[in-house]
């Protein structure tokens, strides 16, 4: 039985739940295939997380094993394969906790950097698990400055082998994932040298443990890291080389080769060694980031509807808190956000097709522009969903604070989202870069992307809008971020300009830069978020009921943005003061409006209660019950503990001078 | 050894850090009484937190019981009672993890609410701890709204009991810390009804478990309710009542009674029952929110000076990551917070004890400014703590997510500090209350709190700062905060009394405007703080190394947050788009300055290896070293584990189609 707060919910929607959820998955075939995997997967007790919350990092690690072997063998009965359309599902439906999620990064590596023949021998391994792979890329003192790592590969023409060390402590491989107790074998990244000169890094296949007994190969040191703030399920890991040898063979040698003589020869881009890492950013952003804050949204706005809290009309029983102001504004821009990130998901996808088709082709032209997006977008969505899982966590109030909620591990797994992959600052400055390159380019009349030629065509204005409802004009919001952008970008670049011009030496003024580069990289990436929402609602004008509600979020998501943001829209007086009230109007107005809906749009979002396995998000909001019932089934309670002998009774027992 | 990047950052520092140390400690001879307290805490191995980061949640309960019973007897030998100088600095020194903190709770509930009788009869037992207490305020329903707890004790006068009941499974007791396992009594508020008519919330002593055998009184149910986010070591319990009677001495009746013929009797304000929440609330905010951050700018700075990464100028080695600008950005101005919020720590403790002074008299008159503050600055305090502190995790990247660098558990902690004694947009909303009544009386030529006279005083200007240097000026920039704060106050009590008069309801007016109402009052609260940051260092004149740092500290304080509210200041044209240019350029021109002292800052704070338990933050910088000795002594690394059996050697041996 559905409680009866949430279900009054369900009935006034303004639009077919099923129709949005349809169009969210890309079809409705999409949704079928979606619910199928979903079922396949919870149906199957092995992958069950209902334990998960009680569980020691090492019973996660076992179970994390044990799912994805058994995994191996339930694509094999119900004829999944990596190509097939139910494929991009499975992960979305573990939701997490799966082991040799390195082993497809392995994979994926190979397939990137390796020759024809290297893909030929290893694949077929990897694919028939006759190894577990993992990618040994970061070190304990070396991360986003991948120049910098310490590891050697020094390649010794008598035996025809590279012979890897980690010559100090800082050198030792630190996180790679699957490597601290399954993988066999890893990609390790290392400073190539021939005849004594450094080539810088490129990737070399390593085996690390025995095929035989999983004992570690001569000359390797490696274990797991310990515990973190989530990822217990997963065996990140360390690694220390000995003078371990590999053949010339193991590196891989796609774009360049050690020649047996040690002759060292190049055909591509040196930077195609990380653009492995680009495509797993972009590829992160839909299971990693989105998927968990549209959950967080589901737990926290189906629990803000059951819970009551005070009263807003004297007299009356207790509200909702949902009714709240305060509380509407803290959920529903996450709402909004979280399919915002949806939409702009499909605009990286497509940016990354594109530019995957190209590189193919052995062009590298469009890598530029490819990389300072992901690493903007993907800064700028891990940030901003990061966030929104933490505010969602703590509109619960208590409730969201216990682990049972789900909330929790949403959280500390999505906050690594910042770092992995790029740290977000780095990843910013990146982006700026290339937007500064490309504003210069565009003022001197050079050719720029179509993307950001905006910012040498915005002129200096003041936003038109006369009253509150002109703010709910796409027109005039775009233009509006669209004009902060442009600003912060240019003002960011002539002070740069400027202290170079006053005789600061470039890396320094630079570093001067910096904090007002990354806003500024922020803000471009904002802008077309917000412009990429309002053309996705342009768009689906023939779903009148969807788009009415779209188009209130989009709204919402863009006010929410200028009312956050105040100040760098009211620096020029682009915006005055006057009309920053309107947009405060408007978008406290807005509130209202979209919580009317807003059980109808989590439910669109269509996860299962296993997949939240949450004690507050559930479909039927039997919050309480299901609440005490799990905390029922907590380790704690199965016994009494052995404190009450040891310490509590002689302590009550005895006056406290004799203990 | 220091590491040498670490130790060249202690030689330039331009004051003493033993001086500032005492000074913030209050005087050379608290420094050495709290040192003397941690040293012999942290040379106890019963105290020892080493394995912290690898227990279950059974096993920390476990070590937090052994802590209390041992230091009891640790307190008797040494001589530290609890009115003694020592007391105060051992809970700082256990660093959390010890049991019986409820136990605390439910003694000053008793003193503070319970007749001289009552007082002579528990207080003894407690102290003695031939019983262990707890305070079982919060239901699983209801938390913040204490007039809607639904748990019932209905007057028996035939018997002269009071029947303790819990009507439905939300009004069940839940989070009560030391009641899932440990204790023995708690304190239950309960709505009392008396010959049909309900009274209100009256607190009760309620026994729970046998003194005997620990087993759980006729018609109790308890138990822990599960795992949470963090506070592993504390059994937070739940607690359902089943007609459980207690005598009718057991009411707390320093304040009102019920006499033998059912007589209700009152001598106080009703307010008096949540009094013990607001002592509370003051109570935490050195130890559970202060400290904490602390300890996070401590490990976060010296990681940072012992990091390095990517080159800042070309051909250099690589950069120590607090040479880069948004490094410093990141964390120099949670470093200067710790320092604002702890004086106005010192700022609160004064307000408490003139109030509380007054209490005792029985006059209640100070206790809405009282009410009103402690709220406030609990909400804005723990709010920027709690993002402070994961600031420095994010600032440290990918080892600040490893539990081992200590900052993971201080986030996971100080976030429930947010949520627990009111939640924050709750508690600011009740100092909302309290500005906008205040304003509306100084307005009217009412005399106010002297705190709060500025409200009505503050008249529309500009700022008068000419260049970037201006900004420096403490006035300068603590009036600019001043009229902001009574600029937000002043619009939203227009604001809302435009909505009654246009014939909004009272209620509604209130909630339209709550978004409005959290923002001024936190804006309030965020003026004392850099007003109350000025006067200190003001005051400070003889101590002029001190002086100077702290004078660059609250400067900081107070220009981060005018560049990160830019809005507010700027809406009505207080501060311009220029001299918001001049902000920011003082503010980034500040970091380089107190970027180099920071080490010396954060070792003022004084803490010592164990007590920030960090392979981060040690004294000595021997970070790479640390993480890889202490990783090796995870418990993932004592065997081989049972999943390569299992499932792996399965898996690698056969073909898949075999498995």
């Amino acid at each position: 039985s559905v409680n009866p707060d949430l279900a009054s919910e369900r009935q006034t929607a303004s639009f077919s739940v099923e129709k949005l959820t349809a169009w969210l998955d890309g079809g409705v075939e999409h949704t079928r295939i979606r619910r199928a995997v979903v079922e396949a997967i919870e149906s199957d007790p092995v992958f069950s997380r209902e334990n998960q919350y009680f569980q020691s990092q090492n019973e996660r690690y076992e179970a994390a094993v044990r799912k994805a072997v058994h995994l191996q063998k339930k694509m094999h009965e119900l004829g999944w394969t990596e190509n097939g359309p139910e494929y991009k599902y499975i992960y979305r439906a573990l939701a997490g906790d799966v082991a040799f999620l390195l082993h497809r990064i392995f994979m994926r590596s190979i397939l990137m950097l390796g020759s024809d023949k290297q893909v030929a021998k290893w694949i077929p391994l990897a694919t028939q698990y006759q190894l577990i792979g993992s990618y040994a890329q970061t070190e304990l003192g070396h991360g986003t400055y991948l120049q910098g790592l310490e590891t050697t590969a020094v390649f010794d023409i008598t035996t025809q082998e590279f012979i890897l060390n980690t010559p100090k402590i800082s050198a030792m491989k630190w996180w790679p994932g699957d490597m601290g107790r399954s993988a066999t074998h890893t990609v390790v990244f290392a400073q190539l040298y021939v005849h004594g000169k450094c080539y810088g890094v490129h990737p070399f296949i390593v085996q690390i443990r025995s095929l035989q007994d999983h004992s570690l190969c001569p000359g390797i040191t490696a274990g797991d890291i310990g515990p973190k703030m989530n990822f217990e399920h997963a065996d990140n890991g360390f690694l220390m080389l000995q003078n371990v040898r590999v053949p010339r063979e193991n590196m891989l040698n796609k774009f360049c080769e050690v020649q047996p003589d040690g002759t060292y020869v190049r055909w591509g881009s040196q930077k195609i060694n990380y653009f492995t890492m680009t495509t797993v950013r972009i590829s992160i952003i839909s299971d990693e980031v989105i998927a968990p804050v549209m959950k967080a949204c589901t737990i926290a706005i189906r629990y803000s509807v059951v819970r009551r809290q005070s009263k807003l009309k004297p007299g009356e029983q207790e509200a909702k808190i949902l009714d709240y102001q305060t509380q509407q504004e803290k959920l529903l821009p996450q709402l909004a956000a979280a399919y915002a990130f949806h939409f702009i998901n499909d605009y990286l996808q497509e940016l990354f097709n594109r530019a995957y088709r190209e590189m193919q082709r052995k062009n590298f032209e469009t890598l530029p522009e490819l990389h300072a997006f992901s690493s903007g977008f993907k800064a700028l969505i891990t940030q901003y969903c990061t966030s929104a899982v933490e505010i969602c966590l703590r509109a619960c109030g208590g409730h969201g604070y216990s682990l049972l909620s789900g909330l929790p591990s949403l959280y500390t797994k999505i906050l690594a989202s910042c770092i992995y992959e790029g740290e977000n600052t780095v990843l910013l400055l990146q982006t700026a870069r290339f937007l500064i390159k490309c504003f210069m380019a565009a003022s001197a009349g050079q050719s720029v992307p179509p993307s950001v030629t905006y910012l040498a065509a915005v002129k200096p204005g003041k936003c038109p809008a006369k009253n509150k409802l002109d703010f709910l004009n796409p027109d005039i919001y775009t233009e509006a971020y669209q004009h902060m952008a442009a600003r912060l970008i240019r003002s960011t670049a002539a002070k740069l300009q400027d202290l170079i011009q006053s005789g600061v030496k470039k890396h320094d003024a630079w570093n001067q830069c910096t904090v007002q580069l990354a806003q500024a990289a922020k803000a471009h990436c904002h802008y077309i978020t917000v412009k990429n929402f309002a053309e996705t609602v342009e768009k689906l004008k023939t779903q009148a009921g969807i788009q009415q509600i779209m188009k209130h979020l989009c709204d919402l998501f863009a006010l929410h943005g200028i009312f956050s943001n105040a100040g760098v829209f009211l620096h020029d007086g682009y915006i005055s003061g006057a009309q920053m009230d309107m947009v405060t109007a408007s978008y406290l107005d807005l509130l209202p409006v979209i919580r009317k809906d807003a059980v109808p749009l989590v439910d669109a979002f269509d996860f299962t209660d296993k997949s939240l396995n949450s004690a507050l998000g559930s479909y039927d909001g039997q919050v309480y019950q299901r609440l005490y019932e799990w905390a029922q089934k907590s380790p704690t309670n199965q016994q009494m503990s052995p404190a009450y002998e040891r310490y509590l009774k002689p302590l009550l027992h005895n006056k406290l001078s004799k203990l």
